[in-house]
């Protein structure tokens, strides 16, 4: 008498791998063999953690107390990140609204199990980050991709989000930095979102999980303009602790209390270990550091975008945060897949396909992360120059 | 114009917070007024990480290198589990079958969303650990209560779940050791809970997070015997890792390659520091500091246990397991909450009242926890005692 074979809740069957494992794999496969490959596909920072963070887990370490912290996150920590709202940006968030999580990922489990009732739909992006509509799928709801081009910065407009607004619409979730675009949106842009969705009596969901990767531009914060919303936020990019798992939610007033129960059950509590390392995070000494790199990335950037446009690919929304150049390809190709697949095996260049990110034209778009070095970077356009010919 | 204020989903109105936290609360405002609080209603060990595992973190961290891991763990780890249940247990299981989790509750998160479909019941005992319940609704299922009491030592008979069983219900959820009561089940049962449980195309998941906390019977696992069930398991319990946030999931042959795609939305990854660290937890020298520290819990039970019942505390079920003795208070009080409170207050002993583990006969019960040194455990049954005069 054995198990039935793969007895899957339903949901299972909507809940789609990221299709660049496939790739990487294949990666590490040519890895294996001697070739010499160029990540571009992976959306991690390539820089290890900042030394003030490892100095602070170490310090931490050496006491050995790695007990469980409350629910919502150790006091000090919350209290960290509300003095940095205020003293980056000006914006007056108290700590009580703070819900410390394990990664941002878990900070958006929490605002959708939260608000998301069977049926409830969400609007997204397309192309957005993958996960976000596994999420909302997870608890039940309906996620409803609201296509964006280059036209609007891939960023969902007012009158985009009213004409995909349904009696079964919960809410939207927007990112600026977004993912895969590296598109921002500003926050008279952001309040006039949060203004037709909160008309309509939805929630407002704004990752902000690049905050500080911008280029040119100022970083911000909806938290400036408005306290109404979900904001959610990582220490993964900015800060460069992507292993340690810790991100944060801020959630409008008396919503915190009310997740609380449910971290209590998801999560028990964010890693103390990160917990107390990124305490360190936000010291003078550490931000230099993260200023430096955002330094690089921008240029980086700076050497990547004018090069893949003179290859031919084409990026008509400027990309001017996160570390991504969304690119579409029709010039060179008609599908993405191939293309990476071509890319990967000719030149050792390992890119995203746009099939990861959505259903909005995805074979017209290859993903690029400049989070591997200038000269590595100089030399996969070189690679990539010599392929296409 | 502002958000609808609380606009919650529905499921938050079943999801209970852990009660014993409002009774933590009242025993931090006594000690801040310098009141000695004995605190046994924690669930975690007061040991400090083992040494081992703190070392090979600071190792770890010295490289700086705290990336991202795959979803499923590191394969070093999934082979360091399967090594163990090898060598420990004589239980065959491949890696392939282990997924490495942010704690027992991720990997009983992903266990539940991977199978249950909304109204889809799961049977759990009662008195049982509070969160489970709150995951199955948290994923739309729904939990039913199977109540268990001391004749079959609070774990749930065949008889019961057949009783229990409707068309709706989707799988059983046991744990041995278990949390409130410290009792176990014997392969014998489990098999004869799972052939029932099969026979009706359901689940079963056992719950081994307290397994290596047993005393005077040699710990074991249900892999022993079966690989057609899920089993859950932790770093937080009997490898003093509470902190770390790290448990993993055993999924029958097949699932694990499903549950891969859930893994990588709900959590990435688990937090790369504690994956690192736990390699060392198999350690040969670690090993030997977790079994002085199972004779300390051991020895600590053999004083608690008789000195309870000597105080007039019914423990009709002899705890084998855990850190916990769930005790009947009828002889002393018709309502275990009033019974804490005073306890708290009189006697500074802080214990777990029955309504945070279900709706059997909660006000007849308390739960202490052997968390604390023998030395004030002693104290606490003196001032225990005192109070109760």
């Amino acid at each position: 008498m054995t198990a039935p074979i793969l007895s899957l809740a339903d949901r299972m069957a909507d809940i789609r791998p990221f299709h660049v494992m496939e790739l990487l794999r294949r990666a590490r496969e040519l890895e294996a063999q001697g070739r010499d490959i160029i990540h571009m596909e992976i959306g991690e920072p390539d820089f290890a953690s900042p030394q003030p963070v490892i100095e602070a887990a170490t310090r931490f370490l050496a006491r050995g107390d790695v007990h469980y912290t409350p629910a919502l996150g150790i006091t000090p920590l919350r209290e960290a990140i509300a003095r940095f709202y205020q003293d980056r940006f000006g914006a007056d968030v108290s700590p009580e609204r703070i819900v410390v999580t394990p990664g941002a990922s878990g900070a958006l489990m929490l605002a959708l199990a939260a608000t998301t009732n069977p049926g409830d739909t969400w609007l997204l992006p397309d192309p957005t980050y993958p996960s976000n509509r596994h999420l909302v799928r997870a608890f039940e709801g309906v996620a409803r991709a609201v296509p964006v081009s280059a036209d609007s910065a891939y960023q969902p407009t007012v009158a985009a989000v009213e004409a995909a607004w349904q009696t079964t619409t919960r809410g939207l979730v927007v990112a600026s930095p977004a993912n895969p675009t590296g598109t921002l949106l500003d926050l008279t842009q952001i309040d006039a979102l949060r203004r037709c969705v909160h008309a309509r009596g939805g929630h407002l969901i704004v990752d902000e999980i690049y905050q500080g990767l911008t280029y040119g531009v100022e970083a911000s914060t909806a938290l400036e303009r408005m306290d109404d919303v979900f904001v959610v936020n990582s220490f993964s990019k900015y800060f460069g602790m992507t292993g340690w798992r810790l991100g944060w939610l801020v959630a409008p007033e008396g919503y915190a209390r009310e997740i609380e129960r449910l971290a209590q059950h998801f999560f028990i509590s964010a890693s103390t270990i990160a917990q107390q390392a990124a305490l360190a995070a936000f010291s003078p000494a550490c931000l230099e550091i993260l200023e430096a790199r955002r330094q690089a990335f921008a240029e980086r950037r700076n050497t990547l975008l004018p090069a893949l446009r003179e290859l031919g690919f084409t990026v008509a929304a400027e990309p001017q945060g996160a570390f991504y150049i969304y690119s579409d390809i029709s010039a060179l190709s008609d599908d993405s897949e191939a293309l990476a697949r071509r890319l990967i095996e000719e030149a050792g260049v390992a890119a995203t396909p746009g099939i990861d990110f959505g259903d909005n034209r995805p074979q017209q778009h290859l993903r690029f992360a400049y989070t591997t070095g200038q000269h590595r970077l100089e030399e996969a356009v070189e690679r990539i120059r010599r392929a296409l010919v």
